[in-house]
């Protein structure tokens, strides 16, 4: 099943996917542009991992990591499917990370590798862009480059972990403007679900509504206003989001 | 006045502070050891700072940085005064960072330096704990330094701005089993309070709730299973918890 969260009327709903179509609790149908849609879940910790993909560590001229390179996204970043993204004035450079997230549904504590998958609600797609600005610090990435508000868009759809064969066979693919930009399978990742699960929760509870950002892979490229970009996980879903300059974004919050 | 949040009787309560005693809501005064203390508000986004006192950059044989290192907590590692606090096994130097935390009571959005005190609620005491494993990454600091479960306390009281004359004219005072160990000033901040809520604001909305650990001086040590760590922020509060080994730590929780 795929599950969603929209605001509504001045409410927020629980809708479910049937055919392709928004549908609300109470069997209405809904249109597109009729609602705004929220991320699928209340998160929580959303962890995002960094250089998980081998051609994306390469790309970026860093050898690939010894252990997971984790840091932490604030609420403030995340948004929902057809959110306007802004690309501020003061950006050098833009590029989008179309990546497999993974919701948590159970609260995990030393899970064990084997138990990890167990703890996994379900997946949704993350476009965790990034926004350098050549502010380079010791603290990476710092909070100007992957937390400024509403930079990282969630959903549209929570698909559940049953209705996933093989979340570690997925191809991933991003449009900008229609056109194929990154392309890639969760096949590549460097440590994958059941090792992060395991690894976190090995210092830190996990608790229902976290989020793993799990990595992106290689073919990143700048994004500029009026860009629609696509990111998409086969099986899970598609998310979309356009680019938009300081004056139209500040329009709209 | 101070203000902080407690469990009781199974609910938990807003409390006051009356000639030292922790008041309810009904005036009645209960005795430490009836109650679990909480962190003093339901914190939102915990942003820290790295290397924000040049003596303890130094310590740490860092230069001061030319802008704020800013770093996210998870509400996971948030609790409260008199709790017990983990040197997990594998830690091999954990030290506390007595820190002046400021909450935020007013939404902020671009707030310039002239105005940005006025968004803030009041003080707290933060000691944000690091327990280092030798576990470098490019993304720093690791999550298994800053944000184990339960490594950062907070409280226990909640200070009104109003009732802080000069926030950035504090001493901070650490004691291990009753001896001072470090010693500071806010004063000594490369960026002051002001400062840090206009570059955060800058690219982030600020809301109530939020908190900001505004780092720490120097005086570092490592502390082991057993000491009794208070870390104090004049006219604010003092923060005292208790190191634990593995087996007691999990024994209560």
């Amino acid at each position: 099943m795929k599950r969603g969260r929209i605001a509504y009327n001045g409410a927020v709903h629980q809708v479910t996917e049937a055919n392709g179509k928004v549908r609300l609790a109470d069997g209405r149908l809904l249109n597109d542009g009729d609602f705004q849609w929220l991320p699928p879940v209340e998160v929580g910790t959303v962890f995002a991992l960094g250089l998980n993909y081998a051609d994306h560590a390469k790309e970026l001229a860093f050898k690939a990591p010894e252990v997971p390179l984790v840091f932490l996204k604030g609420p403030n970043a995340i948004t929902g499917h057809q959110a306007n993204t802004r690309r501020p004035a003061d950006a050098t450079y833009m590029h989008y990370e179309c990546e497999l997230a993974v919701v948590i549904g159970k609260t995990g504590k030393n899970v064990k590798k084997a138990d990890a998958m167990g703890i996994v609600a379900g997946y949704t797609v993350a476009n965790d862009y990034a926004i350098r600005d050549y502010l380079e610090n010791y603290y990476r990435p710092n909070l100007r480059v992957k937390n400024r508000d509403a930079c990282t868009p969630l959903g549209p759809w929570l698909v559940d972990a049953a209705d996933v064969a093989n979340p570690m066979a997925l191809k991933l693919t991003t449009r900008v403007n229609g056109k194929t930009t990154q392309q890639g399978t969760t096949a590549d990742m460097i440590f994958d679900i059941a090792t992060l699960i395991e690894y976190l929760s090995s210092f830190m509870t996990l608790n229902p509504g976290d989020v793993i950002l799990t990595g992106t892979p290689e073919g990143l490229a700048d994004v500029k206003a009026g860009d629609v970009i696509e990111t998409e996980v086969e099986s899970v879903c598609c998310l979309a989001n356009t680019i938009v300059d300081d004056a139209t974004y500040f329009a709209t919050v």
